[in-house]
């Protein structure tokens, strides 16, 4: 029996064997690449891949049987095409890796990304009183950012689904009258060209991060989009949904985190926190955390802000209502104004916003 | 100190004082509701109920603290709320509550919900070779249904995104000249009267389960829908979807669990074997079992599918393709026709296909 | 630029090099295994793997960046190692590669995986008469497996906790009276000796089959072990929870699956039917469902049961109370005995029980 | 028809009815109550409950059918066991509204729940040199509580199980040779006395959070508990079991959040935040948020602190080690200690500290 110290001279011999192998044969793949590339074939063939695997278990020598041989060239191969799709992904336009600095959303004075952000507002416009009762608050308050659905999705079909044009007429007017930047959301592909005509910022909700056709017709459109994470979608799938906007030519979005559907009852979803510096870190978007939709409850929404932002994001969305009791959706998210100004107090907002406000 | 007996005895009769005055509250509610629908005034005030709860405690004699009493009223109030709304969801039109017996949906010679349907296919229509192939040993293995896609939601925007127009009319081609009935997703509103015209039966995928503007459209169609699961939709939640497809005019809708979104990894979703006998006893609408998706893997599609039959379903969906190694999307999880044989054996469904084959 | 085809061959040619290398690279391993193995070195040495690793970085000739060299070498070592794992976890002692036939478990005239048998009881002992009820009825309807909770761990410290040990004796009393096996759980190492004088099966509850302790301990007991799967525990987890017990030498081990915690809510615990043939297939164990706490319901349990079966389990478990609603302890899914005896039928389990009865 | 304004007159007024009745009703309960506990009967009365509905059912006049009877009033007892429970729940012992102030548990010169606190240390004691090594710039980085495990709960039955009583003196030792509280997790009863000998803090691991008999057994112990939440278990779930520890006795218990399994893989937990507010408020006792285990990662447990701080968490748990690549359990979550400084740089912890350690 060889020394240890023997075997370990020899192992040492044959990685670094393997290590020049490796290596030419990455250089022999980036010439496939190429030629690929040039006559437009397909980058991957698993049809070829099987054949050769089959074709080197039968060439196999052993001691590994040839089931190991098949598991370590699919590690080989697979490791290849993880590095394309590296590639790719460090090629996805919303990669960090294609673009270092953080993106910036300007609409009208409000910079996204910049500087910490509020968007607050009720679930739906209702009327155009409710509308001028909040939009005066807040904008006291140092909110520049008013939201309220015209077009609401609702799991019943025949629960309130919100006021639709005329919705977005008082959204509109209101958000004129007290010079605030407006967000609503968009529901279908023909719905885009009415909202645009309206709102500052388009906003996609959690039931709609899957909608492709949707997403896609987004990438046309000349409005910042705020694209809410799907309630069980994995933080990949909501960078993929962003792509899908951003590649076809609307860098505009902004990422929105709002809770992930788990077994705990306390919150209406669980807030994926961690999701904030991720995305951050794996993104240039700017990212908002929804408090109110994660929570789902108003007792904890300052903490669940002053967390939000502690971890990096670049704002929350809030619900307010005038009087939250009689609102025609979300009743029991959504706070009331003297609610609304604790919480800004609470969550060290008001003071930043304030600021921001000066600036201006 | 009185004694229980005595303390019994009065207990029962305040009870029955309360029994007294609360139906005596109901028939004033249906009066109250008679009077709203006549004037087509909103059913729930909660501005008023806002109102009577604080005027309640504002009256309350004790021993109950004032938030006890608005506990207890609400808990009346909800329990009305409660009773309309069922009176509602009985009056869903997907409701087992609405229609006793079993939905079938006929399609040529198939009846799905009357007898046990198997729904095969590749995941995509990828050339008209390959759906010849797979179609005709399909044919011959007893399975009248035909899947495959045209249009393939997907997360990596960069990805096979499906043949488009091309594939449906490969699909239609295939289903003629096997005699089968076909079946293809429809992502978007757009697609629609273009998808029906080439297919029998439309598809709505799990991430299109919550794209209400869709589904609202496919109520005038007249085609009838498999609705999948969301992979992370509440049983509630597919029932409400499904309603608004039904309540829009189109009855013939086919449920489709395919399993949901959890921790666990050995499967790509779990499969909610307990939905089948709750839709089942919910709703009228026959629910076929996606076995492929809820596994991801093909070495267990055989238990599952008996499990599922066994549970109460109307059939089950499989993917299977004629090369899947060589598949252009989700090529780990289909079967080639040698095994879908085997499956066909081991899930005892062979049998129930002859038969209702022969009949035919 | 070189032609497709002259690119494939060479690459086709490297392949080959680096089967013979990696496959060189094996032998060698092989031989270092035998070392330290003689040796009593510890097999994985991570440090020496560290270094490895950036000595190859930094002799990486390009193009693939050092990174990637890192990576690809951890996937080498890794594969190695997960080889070796392989070889150890195939050496598990519950797994299928060690042992192709299925296990039976016999007790008294039950052999548990050689036929479907029904675990049938109440939640808690509660008294001699509940229990002499209870068992006449499961008796005559032909169960022969009698489950009793003793020792009952509760969320609530200040609920009911069980009887304790005159529950044990109420249970043994009744099982000698009907001629039942009988089934109970203990909760903590200090209770085994006393539960094992009493019951003829020891349970291992969900909550505690993370205690690795507790499981130790059972290694070395004489008596048949029901091992339920924690509400949020992976398969994997399962199987190496149950190693714990068949590693210290008890291998009357019978695994249970009883739903796992999600975000649905119409069940208790969503049912995950597919750990049923996975089970089955990676080891030689047997498998029961505990319908009961996978529903939280009573009205779908013959359905799940048949499902359960129809996926291959090996037996079902479920709870009887004679008068449920007045039952210390889950008393929603609790079945009174006419719904048992409608259970049976209509899961077909009654059946084969009369047939196995008839046998004995 | 009588008018709507006519109907609400009526209505009010059978408001007020019932509102005179419930009271009278709740009056009455009062005096039952007070009888059972004199006589030390049960409270709870399930058969009484079903004999009262059923009659009640027999006399309903309508228009309300029977079900709905039944379901108000059990609604009404439902609403009276709830405010007893609820009772009950206040007067559990670790909720706040038994003790308004927040609760500190004081060890040595560490005041956990009056000052943010950091617990650093490796996942597992393997030598006293890794102590040394690790301990020596903890403490030079204002470190105050040392962690390291010496009885490791593990999956696989044959992974590295710790140093056991080894473990404990290494330990022990390091903490005394820096002045270091020292914390290290006990798995089973039968480890509670020998632990206690050694160490300043207990800990109960995740998986031992619902082994009740393990926690009754500390409600006796003069030591403090560091309790994880279960990788399942529900916010409510947590707080019922630090009730079993403080209702023995010991009140000395400190929660920590540590993440839960949800569909997410970026990272090994999925972080609650909202728990830490949630319980702060539903809770007297110190709240601490392990990021490591939640996270399974390094790169974003600055963020994550600064979060879990930012909701009002009491401090943090992190895993350092000198070599995490070596490390013989969880090497992937454990930051070497440049990382380890970094982090405390980039979550504001060092000041916080510094000025805590410059007090004191």
């Amino acid at each position: 029996m060889r020394t240890l110290e023997e075997l370990r001279g020899e192992m040492n011999y044959l990685n670094h064997a393997l290590l020049a192998l490796l290596s030419k044969r990455a250089r022999v793949s980036t010439e496939v690449l190429a030629v690929k590339q040039r006559d437009n074939l397909p980058l991957h063939d698993p049809a070829r891949e099987l054949a050769m695997l089959e074709e080197l278990a039968a060439a196999n020598p052993g001691p590994f049987p040839d089931g190991t041989i098949k598991h370590l060239f699919s590690e080989i191969f697979r490791a290849s095409v993880a590095l394309m799709e590296q590639g790719q992904a460090k090629g996805l336009k919303v990669s960090r890796t294609r673009r270092a600095e953080p993106g910036v959303v300007t609409v009208g004075a409000v910079r996204i990304g910049a500087e910490p952000v509020v968007v607050a507002g009720p679930c739906a416009v209702e009327s155009p009183e409710q509308m001028d009762m909040v939009a005066r608050d807040l904008k006291r308050l140092g909110v520049t950012i008013l939201r309220g659905g015209a077009f609401k999705p609702r799991s019943n079909p025949y629960a309130f689904q919100g006021l639709g044009e005329e919705g977005l007429r008082i959204l509109r007017d209101t958000g004129k009258k007290y010079g605030m930047v407006t967000v609503t959301e968009v529901m279908d592909v023909r719905q885009i060209e009415l909202v645009s005509a309206y709102a500052d910022i388009l906003q996609i909700g959690a039931r709609n991060m899957h909608n492709y056709e949707l997403l896609r017709e987004l990438g046309t459109v000349k409005k910042p989009v705020i694209l809410k994470r799907g309630f069980s979608a994995t933080i990949e799938e909501l960078l993929w949904a962003a792509e899908y906007i951003v590649g076809g030519g609307n860098e505009e979005v902004i990422l929105c985190e709002r809770g992930i559907r788990t077994f705990e009852t306390q919150t209406r979803n669980t807030l994926d926190i961690s999701a904030v510096p991720l995305l951050k870190q794996m993104s240039w978007l700017p990212v908002l955390v929804d408090v109110s939709h994660a929570a789902g409850r108003t007792d904890i929404l300052a903490p669940l802000a002053r967390a939000a932002i502690a971890a990096g994001a670049d704002g929350v969305m809030v619900e307010v209502h005038p009087f939250p009791a009689v609102a025609r959706s979300d009743s029991r998210q959504q706070l009331d104004i003297e609610q609304f100004a604790a919480f800004l107090r609470e969550s060290d907002l008001l003071t930043g916003m304030r600021l921001a406000a000066n600036d201006s």
